[in-house]
């Protein structure tokens, strides 16, 4: 399939997209149409038939689109149709409630190992994966051919932890690390800072509260 | 202040400067030129000079920011000068890994109550707050002014208990429930979907990789 001329707006959506499918598919709807969509979503119909349309000759006047179908075209555009061999820093409540997640393996992401600085923690199973020391990373990477690292360390390390991932041939980095990494060209980070999306909260409230002062 | 003509692609990018203000502010430093933040945040001078105009008449030739002041008054703009109380709302893994980030409360948002549905979770105390039931949840949000509930909560239980928020005045609900909610206008809601970030971060290496193929 041809992905090379899909924008990158329509790529972001993408992920919405593909849980809405996975629900329908779950309540075993085989098509629906785009007005059908678009009331689900709350995204406007035609929207959704000019992002769907990347995918493909289907969605037919009359028959609506294959749920199956896009959901299995939607997944392999966003790589969800090979495994990913995934590792965890830092084995604190953010890396437990991680490693906790078991949709993430549904969609290919395989958790195989958690590491910790902190010698305590040595050899305790999460979910029966048992927590190793940093020390042992590198040769885990390459023995487990890991190629995304998840990092719930504290900021003052995470930069020191990326070099050592970066060295070790890792593809990509989920970066929950409340630090902006420096990485070469070739490895991904996709940023979770949670305070910042906080922040855009408060700033929402703020703007709402002052808005509707303005109005009284 | 005259905030109303900031934009809100200015507005997405402010607390990422607030972040690393904030680090400036912990090593002492009283002020910046926009050449300086530059090359530590990675984004053009001119662009931080073009956002940073936002704030007033300061940022001189020779002086450069005062680093105190900015940071104040980008706080101010992000709704951090005042307090939000706030409760987590699901008490397992990831609501007790929020519970323990002590950054949050540096910024005014302080949590005041944990609730779970799980009576076996009755009275447990998370960083010295004791789970509650959802039964008393209502009168709390009222006791305690409550502003923002942070959602934990499977999904399948999300919306369910976003109407409950919704009905007792919630002002804002930060979303990790996997699931879109509906609310009135007036409440806020900021999604944090976990798996869509996943999905990205797939995507993209996805991506690489056949660019990468392709130039061989």
């Amino acid at each position: 399939m041809e992905t090379k001329n899909i924008s990158s707006a329509v790529i972001k959506r993408l992920p919405r997209y593909y849980r809405y499918l996975s629900e329908l598919l779950d309540e075993d709807v085989e098509r629906i149409s785009s007005n059908e969509l678009s009331r689900k979503m709350h995204v406007t119909a035609s929207q959704i038939r000019q992002d769907l349309n990347n995918f493909g000759g289907f969605g037919q006047q009359g028959y609506g689109y294959n749920v199956k179908y896009l959901y299995k075209e939607i997944g392999k555009i966003l790589g969800l149709d090979v495994v990913h061999p995934m590792i965890i820093l830092g084995a604190g409540n953010l890396g437990q409630a991680l490693a906790n997640y078991r949709e993430f393996e549904k969609r290919g992401f395989k958790l195989v190992g958690i590491f910790d600085i902190n010698p305590v923690l040595e050899g305790i199973t999460v979910r029966g994966i048992e927590i190793k020391m940093i020390k042992d990373l590198g040769q885990f990477i390459k023995e487990n051919s890991v190629e995304i690292a998840i990092l719930t360390i504290p900021k003052n390390k995470a930069k020191e932890m990326a070099d050592i991932l970066v060295e070790n041939g890792i593809k990509a980095i989920w970066n929950f690390a409340h630090v902006d990494l420096e990485t070469p060209e070739n490895v991904i980070v996709e940023n979770v800072h949670l305070s910042e999306s906080l922040m855009t909260l408060s700033y929402n409230i703020s703007k709402y509260e002052q808005e509707h002062k303005d109005n009284e």
